[in-house]
Parts: C-alpha cells; sequence; structure tokens
C-alpha cells in the first residue's frame, strides 16, 4: 500500500496522520503553539527551506488546521494563526513533548517548563478518561469496531 | 538546517520526532497498541514494503520503545512489544486518533470506539494538569526555558 492509498482508509490515525504525519508539520505546530504566526519567524526558528515551509503551511491553511490572517495592508502580508482545529491538536503535541522530556532529555533535564497558569504550577500533561475523570493507560482500554462504520482498526 | 541536525537540538519536540516523527512509524505504534506483535502481521495490517519496516522496526528498537523477544526456537522468531518507554506513547497515539475521530470522521462517525474498562464507559482522551487534575488548555499554558538547561523553545 503506498501512504497515499492509506490516508483514504476509515482509520483515524491515517486521517490524521495525512494532515500533520510530517516531522516539519509538527515542528510547525509547536512554534504556533508558542504563538510564532509569521512565515519569516518560522523560517528563522525552524531553519527549513523556504520551499518546504510555503508547502507545509499551505498543507495546514487547506485542511484548517491554520487559518491566513492579513496583519499588513500594502502590501498585504498574512500572518498563521491555530483554528479550533489547530487548536485541538495541543493534546497531541504536549503529551509528545512530555514524553521526550522524560525519555529523551539529558542530565540537565527538559529545556523547557509549562506552568499552568489556572493552578500556579509546573506541571506535565496526564491523559484522562472524559467519562470518569481517571488517568487512562493502554492495559485498560478496549478498542472495538463502530458498528456504524466502516471496519477496520484505529 | 537539515532535519539530521535538528535532532540534536536542546528541544524536546524534536528529540522525539527523531523517534517517531515518520508517519510508518506512528501506524506501527498504533498497531502495537492493538497487540500487533509479529512482522508479518504488521506487514499484512499496514501492507507496507518490508524493507521500510524492518528499518523502522529497527528504529523503534535501538530506540528503546518496543523491544524484541523470542516466541519460537527453531528457527528463532521474534515478537515485537512495547517497553514501558513505548507505553508512555499512548496519551500521544490516542489523542491524535481522539483528533481525528472528531475532525476528520465521516458522516458515519469514528471507525474505532475506545472502552475505559476502569469505568465500563466509551470515553474521549482529556488532558489534564498533574497537579490540579484540571483540564489543560493551550492558552493557560506558558512555556518558559529551563534555567537549567540549555536554552531553546520546546
Amino acid at each position: 500500500m503506498r501512504w497515499e492509498d492509506l490516508a483514504d482508509q476509515p482509520c483515524s490515525m491515517a486521517r490524521a496522520l495525512a494532515v500533520v504525519g510530517d516531522r516539519w508539520t509538527l515542528m510547525i505546530l509547536r512554534d504556533a503553539f508558542l504563538k510564532v504566526r509569521r512565515f519569516d519567524d518560522f523560517q528563522k526558528s525552524l531553519g527549513l527551506a523556504r520551499r518546504v515551509l510555503s508547502e507545509r503551511l499551505a498543507l495546514l491553511v487547506e485542511e484548517g488546521v491554520l487559518e491566513k490572517r492579513p496583519y499588513q495592508e500594502r502590501p498585504v502580508r498574512y500572518e498563521y494563526r491555530l483554528t479550533d482545529k489547530g487548536l485541538d491538536l495541543y493534546p497531541t503535541v504536549l503529551s509528545l513533548i512530555h514524553w521526550a522530556d522524560k525519555h529523551c532529555a539529558g542530565p540537565e533535564g527538559p529545556p523547557v517548563l509549562h506552568h499552568h497558569k489556572t493552578c500556579g504550577c509546573d506541571f506535565r500533561s496526564v491523559l484522562t478518561c472524559s467519562e470518569c475523570g481517571k488517568k487512562v493507560k493502554p492495559r485498560q482500554v478496549e478498542a472495538r469496531a463502530n458498528i456504524a462504520a466502516p471496519r477496520q482498526p484505529a
């Protein structure tokens, strides 16, 4: 199977990866959550080729993850802002950062700390159940086909 | 900057993506969480080239995300199991699946439902704060450099 075909499969992971399944795309999203908004700032932060950055931003706009908004009139210049669909990727992005904080950081610890302004503490992300509020562990979860949808693992 | 150089940056996201920043790798992890363990079963499930699968599995073993365990003696055959480091990727994988369930599923709904055996309900994943237990939203979080570590956004 080619990657392009997989994206049409009735599998949420495949569909998600058709949008964000690229390392640069995930780095762009990291920057977007750090309030980077302008092409040149993404370029400076990530140091990737302008053509690649341009393609990745265009895909994220096309998929409704980012939106282009003019911030200057003559000439018109745009910035890229996370949409609600984009903001919903925060758990994925933060979970991945915290995973690497735990497993890939050197002896000096994680390079960045995350502060929860609501409670005033530095925190780590915890995946919990929408129904009972408890922490979810992989062995407590059973995946089963939704009989209303085409059958395929996801 | 080349991708290979970025992986050496003091940034947790870059370090994470050096391990899992590949679409096939994330599909392999999805399967691993669905208890797929053997090379031929991964291959059948994903339909990707054996050489690509072999490379991706080798990287995940090298990085300590999967471990090879013999399940047969003559000839020796191995299966691939998630390590504790691998199991810790569950929040990332499940958040991404649930994001696509919400934003990319067709009118028939998500292809797979996740059942929390602990409470007996189908659930959605919620990212919460390790300190106060409340749901974490991106605008409530401030990222700041850990002064003990080299400075770089992450």
